[in-house]
């Protein structure tokens, strides 16, 4: 029996709406379970929407993707332009097809608004992999904040191991905090290296080399291969200097040359000892959970700034309390509290 | 004539409380001009209280105290224990204080509510500084923490100098980010080691190389000097394959025997022409200007978390939510979400 009261207009056009939503979430929930990578690929665009019924429709999507478990490894790579990203990916994921993997190919790039895909915005510049049913590659999202983008690329990897993926490489240029970005979604975290002329350490991004679980020497051949195996020594000696890592690992570096696809196996077959190391010692898991915790807390900072900084009262008045703050008419604390109270009385 | 509406009770008692509490703070800051040490540490005491009043009364005296300007120098020293620090900051204070000026030296130690006073807790370790007449000295505040105790200390700082006092040395024993916090206070960050057996660098805390403009080697005396002025060329080498500093400063490794008194005076000698370079080209200016920015925003951000994190229905359910996350039954962006709408609808 129908109650009379849900006959009216609005309930009506609700259980449409709903209906719809639920249809089409449902439909896109199976074309990744299936692998489709047409829907796949239409699925991220919803997260990548500022539109609102986008965001709501790609929330469902994750929340069902997420308990979809597999035995994906996220891959974190790095590396100054003109190192040779694209073209190690290339190799290193046809590599991993040609023995059973999938690969998906993700990027992280705050610049990629700016730039218009400065990164993977070509999928020509990872030839092979793009023509490869077992390979999916996708350019950075954009974004206003590399929060935003972090976000969205994690999101990303929940559809991605939905839809089989098993093996997660994320590219990024290492613009900004954009590493420590990506090394908080990955399990193994690669910093691909040219070999220069000597003093290889000079001018290497701050903090970078304690991120990294290997650094590998791209471009090691022909009239190369000399200097690169001196980079070898001399980055081997400075992670020497850093204190051991907690999960017991030795960061290793090695020599490779994309180009001629050598080296690409030891590079595989090192991320898979790591794989093992911290698979046995409980650190893998750990890990995961630990990034999670980390994301977490870092979307309600996000937020709660993002909405204190958004509030017309404090935008108002930030100009004039900054004024002031420069000026030692008032100090940081005050300035800080008058605004916190313009935004709490708003609320109210 | 009176307006018979002002005779209630209340509201004399309103007039009353509020000319004490002017009188109060007046009298508070006419001590601190003065720079009577017994008002001065009594004026810190109301920073460092959780009383609501007192909260308020040291809000006013502060901001009054801040228009007080002075060409004060703040300095930031860290080391391990047993590095001499006490030794190094009673020499170095001593020998400002013998110039005629006038030195505070406060602390930053994030375990001095634990421990009781684990630096600085005891004057008698200071033993010539606490004697001097010029000079004022301060255990540090204790606190829930590292942002509390480091707002605490900041405000300390205004009022030191608001008393006259021209040279600020801040010591931290370095416990988790405590050095990040003195480095967002100070002009200068000092870092005090010891030579050991070689491998200097192994061990030193991560990021610490990158806030130093300097390294002082203590104790480089009797049977240490050969492996100091090793000691010291290692440092240099490593300081080397750090990118130049924004201001110019090539930071510097200088010997110093704290407990013979020798090397001192080149320390203050070096700290001179740090001050000379920063104020010639702005960036003296410029980086407190700065440092007032990252205080406004820190404490926006630690306000806006901790209203947060100390919502009962936060507390509630935050716990359920890490539990689902762990678990992956919810993605770590949507447990954010549902908490911070329940926050959200509290407030409303």
């Amino acid at each position: 029996m129908i109650d009379k009261k849900n006959t009216s207009k609005a309930s009506i056009s609700k259980v449409r709406s709903f209906r719809k939503k639920t249809v089409s979430t449902d439909s896109y929930i199976n074309g990744i379970l299936k692998n489709d990578k047409t829907t796949l690929g239409k699925a991220i665009t919803l997260i990548e929407s500022s539109n609102a019924e986008h965001i709501e429709k790609a929330k469902i999507i994750i929340e069902k993707c997420l308990s979809k478990k597999n035995n994906s490894i996220r891959i974190g790579i790095t590396g100054v332009p003109g190192v040779g990203k694209s073209t190690f990916i290339d190799a290193l994921g046809k590599r991993l097809t040609s023995s059973g993997k999938k690969v998906a190919v993700l990027a992280v790039d705050p610049t990629s608004s700016l730039s218009k895909g400065s990164i993977l915005g070509d999928k020509t510049r990872m030839q092979e992999l793009a023509k490869d049913p077992n390979a999916f590659i996708r350019p950075s999202p954009s974004g206003e904040s590399l929060g935003g983008v972090g976000r969205k690329t994690r999101e990303t990897i929940i559809l991605c191991e939905a839809a089989g993926y098993d093996i997660i490489l994320i590219e990024t240029v290492g613009v900004g905090q954009s590493e420590t970005v990506v090394h908080s979604m990955v399990d193994f975290f690669l910093l691909l290296k040219l070999a220069g002329a000597g003093d290889e350490l000079q001018g290497i991004k701050r903090g970078i080399i304690e991120m990294a679980d290997a650094i590998v020497i791209n471009k090691a051949d022909n009239d190369n291969i000399k200097q690169s195996k001196l980079a070898q020594i001399e980055f081997e000696s400075a992670l020497h200097l850093y204190p051991p890592k907690k999960n017991g690992w030795t960061p290793k570096v090695l020599l490779a040359s994309a180009l001629n696809k050598e080296g690409i196996d030891d590079v595989w077959k090192m991320i898979g000892q790591y794989i093992i190391l911290c698979k046995q010692n409980g650190y893998f898991l750990e890990n995961r959970k630990k990034q999670n915790e980390y994301w977490f807390a870092q979307t309600i900072d996000d937020q709660l700034k993002q909405e204190f900084y958004q509030n017309k009262s404090v935008k108002k008045m930030m100009v004039e309390m900054l004024q002031e703050v420069h000026e030692n008419k008032i100090s940081p604390f005050s300035a800080a509290e008058k605004l916190l109270s313009l935004s709490k009385n708003e609320l109210k």
